[in-house]
C-alpha cells in the first residue's frame, strides 16, 4: 500500500530527529548583509575544527549562491546516495560537506526556486544526509532573515548557538542587528559577533586602511550584550586561497587574518564547553 | 456585496498593468553573490539619471536586507497612503524611493516571512505604489536567483534590462553567471555587467592593491558575450558616503569611482536610446 502524505511526514521527522541526535553541537553562520564574509568564516571553522581531531560536517544552505564547494576546493564531486542515505563529500579525514552545488550538473545553472522548495530541499538534507555521528555541523545561510536560515531554526529545534558575522561598516551592521533580533526571536543562544574586513594593511607601505571602516562589529556587541568574538582584517592573499579552495587557517604562522581567526575557533570551542 | 478573491485578483493585476505602463524603462539591478555592492550601483544610478533631468523611481524589493533609504539619507521617512494608492517618499525634486524599511516602524525589526509573502509585498508595491508618470524605475533586488527577482521579471513582462553586479573574485563571477543565466531564461534582456570593487589605491602610497582581484567581471562579459559596463575601484571615501547617505555621484571630480561610475551611467543611457 503507498504511504500517505501524513505517513511520509511522520517518517521523515522522525529520520530528521535520529539524524540530528547524533550531532553533538550544531551551529548557524549567519550575517544580514551579503558579502560581508560568512561562508568563508563557516569553511574556515569548519576547517579549524577538523584539525583538532573532531568530527565536523558543514551544510551549505545558500540554495541559489552555494558557495562552500568551491573554497573547499570540491567543486567537480558529487554527492551520492547509499542504502545509508545521502552521503556527503569527503573533504579531509574529518571534514565532511553537503551543498546544492554538490548535486547540479552544470555549475553555472541558477536554481530558479521559490521558498517552499527552499524549505523541503534543507529539510531533505537534515533528514536524509548520513552524516553518521559528528562533533559539531556548521550550517552556512545565506544572507538575511527569510526561508532559509528560518528553516534552520525551526527544523533544527536544539541547534546551539548562531555565529553572527559582519563588515564594520554602518550599513552592514543595521542589517547584523536585525540577524541578532531575529536569532533571538527564535530562541537561537548567540555565540557572538565577527567583525570581518576590519582594517587592510596595505603590501606595500604597511600602513592601516580601514576600507570599510573599523569598531562597527564591536559596538553592536557591546550595545546589545552579547560576546564580541574578534576581528579580521583584510588580506588580498585571503581572496586568493578562498578562490584556489585553499583554507585560509592552514597558513597561520604567515597570515594575520589567520591568527586572528583561530582566536575565534578557540572561543567557539569555549561556547561549547560551558553547555 | 464584498469581492471575491478572484476579483481582487483582477483588479490588481489591472492596477498594476496601468502603473507599470507609465514608466518608461525599468531596470532591474541584480548579483549572484551578496555585498558586490549592488544596492549602491542602484542608489548611485538613480541619483545620477535624476541629475539629467528625468524623473526616477527607485524600489528596494531586498526584504530582508533592505538598504536604500539608509544609503539615500531618508532612514527616517515613511511611505504614506492617498487616495492614489501608496505614496513613494521624495528624495529629491526627481527621485522618488520605495522600500519595505520605510513601513517597518522599528529599524532593527528583522523582516521574518517566507517566500509567499514577499511575493505579495513585491506585487502591491507594483500594483499600489503611486508613482505616477516616470521616466526610469530601477528595482533593486538582493541577491540570488530566488524569489524577489523571479516575482520582478514575473511580474513586469517588459523589464527593458537588467544590470548585473559583480566584484572580480572568481567566487563572486562564479554567481554572477547564475544570474546572467536566470536572466536570460526569463527573457530579459541584458544590459551588461559592472565590475565593483575593482582595485583598490592606497591613500598613503598611492600604489593599487587588487584585494578582490580584477578583470573577472571584464572576462565573464566577454565569454557570455554581453555589454562590459566598466569597472569600478574601491575607495574608502566611498563607504563613508554610503554610510552618510550621500551618493557617490555628486563627488565626480575628485573621486576615481564616481568618474568611472559615470561612465557607466552614460552606457545604461545608451541602451534605452536602442530600443
Amino acid at each position: 500500500m503507498p504511504k500517505t502524505n501524513d505517513q511520509e511526514k511522520i517518517e521523515q521527522d522522525r529520520r530528521l530527529k535520529g539524524n540530528m541526535s547524533k550531532i553533538r553541537h550544531k551551529f548557524l553562520v549567519i550575517s544580514g548583509k551579503g558579502g560581508v564574509g560568512k561562508t568563508s568564516v563557516a569553511v574556515n571553522l569548519a576547517n579549524a575544527l577538523s584539525l583538532t581531531d573532531k568530527k565536523i560536517g558543514i551544510l551549505d544552505v545558500d540554495i541559489h549562491g552555494p558557495n562552500i564547494a568551491k573554497m573547499l576546493g570540491i567543486e567537480h564531486a558529487k554527492l551520492s546516495v547509499s542504502a545509508d542515505g545521502i552521503e556527503p563529500v569527503e573533504v579531509a579525514a574529518n571534514l565532511k560537506a553537503v551543498s546544492i552545488s554538490l548535486v547540479l550538473e552544470n555549475p553555472d545553472e541558477p536554481v530558479i526556486w521559490r521558498g517552499p522548495l527552499k524549505m523541503v530541499t534543507i529539510k531533505q538534507f537534515l533528514s536524509d544526509v548520513h552524516w553518521g555521528e559528528l562533533d559539531y555541523l556548521i550550517v552556512d545561510s545565506p544572507p538575511g532573515t527569510g526561508d532559509e536560515p528560518l528553516s534552520i531554526c525551526q527544523l533544527i529545534p536544539d541547534l546551539s548557538g548562531a555565529v553572527i558575522v559582519t563588515t564594520p561598516q554602518e550599513i552592514a551592521v543595521l542589517d547584523a542587528r536585525k540577524s541578532l533580533v531575529f536569532v533571538r526571536r527564535l530562541n537561537v543562544p548567540v555565540v557572538g559577533i565577527i567583525e570581518n574586513m576590519s582594517g587592510f594593511i596595505c603590501p606595500h607601505c604597511h600602513t592601516e586602511v580601514n576600507i570599510f571602516k573599523r569598531g562597527g562589529g564591536e559596538e553592536l556587541a557591546r550595545a546589545c550584550e552579547v560576546p564580541f568574538l574578534g576581528r579580521i582584517p583584510i588580506e588580498p592573499e585571503f581572496v586568493e586561497l578562498a578562490d584556489r579552495g585553499t583554507p585560509f587557517v592552514a597558513f597561520e604562522d604567515e597570515m594575520e587574518s589567520s591568527k586572528a581567526f583561530l582566536k575565534i575557533v578557540r572561543r567557539v570551542e569555549e561556547f561549547t564547553s560551558t553547555r
